[in-house]
């Protein structure tokens, strides 16, 4: 009994051994598979080593806290435990990410905060980290040797909320030369937790222009992004509580009644319905369709990044009731619409591809023009918005 | 002996008992002292409550780490422990601090990571958290009903260090509606660790302008708000390494050869030197004045906000051999500079004042004439040099 005793728990010993080597083999090989290319992110704080992209897309982090129990770095919703060195310096990667920008955040023990290392972007409600997975078509959006036009940040005041609104305009590179030079505007939204610094920000709205406008795939345009939440006679309150989807129901006003007549005033525009287009990513896609196809006065031209008037409905949609019978008359739109553009990403989570399709299937039924375009690979993230905006851009305020 | 331990035991037990209660009732009265009218900052991320600054400038933040050990708030160089609460949310508040705006951060597990109740502003080398006493004389900041300039964001390619900067440009309201007329320039600077962002996130460079401009105090004019740090052919290193006071060796030759010219270029700029003034703070206080006297042909208005250009000395200044020279014909200097400015906080740390006042010295022996200004209760941070651009502004551009 004894002896049994002593095999027994010597097998046990070994067993356990056994498995603890082949599951801390396991361990290393994860560790070892990561290509040792890593490079520092190019949306890092000035000077940052870290957070690194390797080639197969895994993001390294690296924080010291000598005092934490437990550091994991939280991307694309896996949370992957960093390892901590003599020094108090926890470090780790991720598994491969899809190209292009992720929002992620480090957890300190249970606490969610930013990591030091990267730029700060506004998403998902909160300013916070970021990083890019370097796309194989990067070179749409980057920073190139040729004109550049100009951001600017224009503050204006909302009597329909009561409360300062801020809103970014690009202007192309000849806007400050050709002085006598009037410029179509497309009104460009964000999305759901996001506000009116996410275009130029993590969109690279400017230098997507600048760059279809040096190669003369675009025309000349003027680009408003205006923060989508609005609510009404909230003093103080307004635009600056990112809620949800909820928190929008002023926008429509504040943009038709403020901001358009704000921009026609302050810029050189051409104030027509023909050189005035309005798109937007999620979010911004719903309110862009609410809003131009109610306004066709207004508007000529429409873009739907990710999202479609139905969201998150991917029920089949009836066009005798859908938006008060809008799109019953599907010549009519046809004579009016300039140009009916929606894009999506092939890899979207639900309800996007199913509500969107519901959306095509309803436009097809009518005999409505437009545009499709599907961003392969890229999930409901700004890649795949970029993408959309430099298709969606060239094919803007051009003969129909 | 038995009961002699006892009795000791005992009395040490009570005479520990009351010295515990006896803190604890100082704690609690350290925290009762706390005048409970505390409000959100008006720099907080959208929607968030904490941190918030009461009557007497007291900060309190609130975070959920339930797993934490130790949390604490780290401002003004103290750091202030947190207390938890059942829920793992961990609520304290610092000690009053001065009016104005503070950078500060949270301290989790030994981790410094920002507030992500707050607003992040570039300062120490990093984007972190800030939080904004109001300030007695907050008006002449504030965001007002009146016509408001706009900040553009301006991307330029930079021959002498061979990469790409970023500066910001106010352009006061009507720039825009007075298409003929020019406009005289002030580049303003930012200190050490700090970027071109610094001065309207912090400074809020452009709401004094705009008040300052509407209330007819000052001329309009264009502002330009560069990167200090430059180094010479550094391929994509440069300006996005905030190293310290011995990364800027370039930076003269950015300015004059590149920044100056295109902006000549691309704003409506009166180009002479009788309408292009520099100003900075700290580490841009010594690049101003090293900078603009050694340029008097290019710029005839200088100020020198919280530094002057022999910092970080305290010794008195020998004008014959002090920067060549350059002071040693006091009546000279007088004829060509139209105002040359220096202001100061009276509560800033050791070098400032001692540096400050041996240039002042030299400057007296010169019979250089100067402007003079002390921000009362301030010390080294934004809110001195707020004030010092308020008052530095409004003499600007203006007959002597």
């Amino acid at each position: 009994m004894n002896k049994h005793c002593y095999i027994n728990f010597r097998c046990i010993f070994i067993f356990v051994t056994i498995i603890l080597s082949c599951s801390h083999s396991l361990a290393q090989n994860i560790q070892i598979k990561a290509t040792e290319d890593f490079k520092p992110s190019s949306v890092n704080q000035p000077g940052k080593q870290y957070p690194q992209v390797n080639s197969e897309g895994r993001v390294r982090v690296s924080i010291s806290v000598p005092q934490a129990m437990k550091v994991q770095l939280d991307i694309g919703a896996v949370k992957y435990d960093l390892v901590k060195d003599e020094k108090g310096i926890w470090t780790g990667e991720s598994a491969p990410q899809v190209e292009g920008f992720h929002y992620y955040q480090l957890n300190v023990d249970g606490a969610s905060v930013p990591d030091l290392g990267s730029l700060f972007f506004y998403g998902a409600g909160r300013w916070g980290s970021g990083i890019e997975i370097p796309a194989k078509d990067q070179d749409f959006y980057a920073l190139k040797d040729l004109p550049h036009g100009i951001v600017s940040q224009k503050i204006y005041f909302s009597k329909t909320t009561n409360a300062w609104i801020r809103c970014f305009v690009y202007t192309p590179s000849d806007y400050d030369k050709n002085l006598t030079t009037r410029y179509p505007v497309l009104y460009l939204q964000h999305g759901s937790g996001e506000d009116e610094t996410g275009w130029a920000n993590q969109g690279k709205a400017n230098l997507i222009l600048d760059n279809l406008i040096a190669e003369k795939k675009a025309v000349p345009m003027i680009i408003v992004m205006d923060n989508g939440y609005a609510t009404k006679s909230k003093p103080k309150e307004v635009n600056t509580q990112p809620t949800g989807i909820g928190a929008f129901n002023a926008f429509k006003e504040v943009l038709m009644n403020e901001i358009i007549p704000m921009i026609d005033a302050s810029y050189r525009t051409l104030a027509d319905r023909e050189h005035r287009a309005m798109a937007g990513l999620s979010m911004g896609a719903n309110q862009t369709i609410q809003i131009t196809i109610n306004n066709l006065d207004k508007f000529a031209s429409i873009g739907g990044f990710s999202g479609t008037s139905n969201y998150p409905s991917t029920a089949a949609i009836d066009p005798s009731t859908f938006m008060n019978g809008k799109f019953k008359d599907g010549e009519a739109l046809n004579k009016q619409i300039k140009l009916f553009w929606l894009g999506l990403g092939t890899k979207e989570p639900n309800p996007f591809p199913g509500s969107v399709a519901a959306f095509r299937t309803m436009l097809e039924k009518q005999n409505i023009k437009y545009g499709y375009y599907e961003s392969v690979g890229t999930s409901h993230e700004w890649l795949t918005w970029r993408r959309c905006l430099y298709e969606f851009a060239s094919l803007l305020f051009k003969e129909k």
